[in-house]
């Protein structure tokens, strides 16, 4: 059934509309006057609807049911990605939403070599943000996972450790397996991070280390930059039990 | 370490040679006269070299010791895919590869909307080994994954069930989830199936299951056809304690 996440400004007791690009997507899905179609408020809740009318680029609907969404993972799991080369964040932000990410956590570290300022900053999160809205949408999702972007890593190391689980992967730890962290205790809210391209340094893999982040290894095979996250982000769910 | 995944013509008792574009790589690195660099016959065996000469398109090099690949999982695990547009096939191919997957399956299926015929299939193969050897190469495997296409989704299903534990994805499944089924016991050979973008079809389903193959779940959120196979690839080599 098509989805389209909405504002609450949308939503008017038991009735709703559909503006600009949502009613104009509406039309280029064929839908017709009775059709069925789900709204989320993207916090979590859904809105089962039925198409009423259509006037030129508006779309009513009337709201017949409510519920929480099913398609959630309980694990509130954030990826932590150090700015990596051109489009490559873009697709993590498109998978990690897919595969069920809380958020998405952006920053420079010491080998990123794309370090947008904070002019071109905003644009950049405008475009994450819809990016991962498309990609919720896409995947059936409750809610958008939020896109953020952090000034330093020092920042981001603070941030992410304040989960109850939280994992620097780096290529060169060689001891403990994201399975033997991961299994040690149960946990609700995740942090897991990853370096660009060149990797992490050692100066800060010590920093996240004193910050009380776990220093993991997702085995001996060197993953690249836009695949360690999402692969850790599928074991991480897969071992909570959330690809069921 | 600079590695080149070479054929065993290459090697000659104690001394090796690389000719044409691993010559020329070799040069784009800045290799020089004494470096060390790691040759792999694909296979699994790699070998430590020192270079000892250039000349025009030719590098010369000394074997100094062999051994056997570490980065390769215990576990072999193939990806059966149905064929996608465009280029999702390659980027499957890329990860799966960086990702530890033995094979790389393709094979068409009833919502296949590419389906390449045997002449383009051939060069396509050619160009799909490529993707894998050089993912295999980046990410240190020391073996390349074989990328085979297959005649029908019959023929693929059959060949998939011979594998000690096979699963295909189906986003209708609601009950089996890839953990009870990858936990019930252990396996040395493994089989995961997804469709192209249209998802399976009902026969198809059923099909898999008449050939012994499990039909499993990936969890609520609907996953794009290049996401679902890397993330049960990444999830079930979590499980089999390959991401350590």
């Amino acid at each position: 059934m098509p989805r389209f996440f909405v504002s609450s400004a949308m939503l008017q007791g038991s009735f709703a509309v559909l503006e600009g690009e949502q009613a104009a997507h509406a039309k280029v899905l064929r839908l017709g006057r009775g059709d069925e179609v789900i709204l989320c408020d993207g916090q979590g809740l859904e809105y089962r609807c039925i198409i009423s009318d259509f006037s030129p680029g508006q779309v009513s609907l009337v709201i017949h049911s409510q519920e929480a969404s099913r398609a959630e993972p309980r694990l509130q799991c954030s990826v932590y990605m150090g700015f990596p080369k051109a489009d490559k964040l873009e697709h993590v932000i498109q998978k990690a939403t897919e595969l069920g990410a809380a958020e998405i956590v952006a920053f420079p570290c010491d080998r990123s070599v794309s370090r947008p300022d904070r002019k071109s900053l905003e644009k950049k999160l405008e475009r994450w943000q819809k990016i991962a809205a498309s990609a919720a949408e896409q995947s059936g999702r409750g809610r958008i996972p939020e896109v953020l972007a952090l000034n330093s890593f020092a920042e981001a190391v603070q941030r992410a450790a304040q989960a109850e689980f939280s994992a620097l992967f780096y290529e060169n730890e060689r001891t403990l397996s994201l399975k033997a962290a991961v299994e040690a205790r149960p946990f609700a809210t995740a942090a897991i991070m990853t370096g660009p391209e060149g990797g992490l340094t050692e100066a800060e893999v010590r920093t996240a280390q004193d910050a009380g982040m776990q220093v993991c290894s997702l085995g001996p095979r060197i993953l690249r930059c836009e695949t360690a996250p999402l692969c850790a982000l599928s074991a991480i769910l897969y071992a909570a039990g959330e690809l069921a």
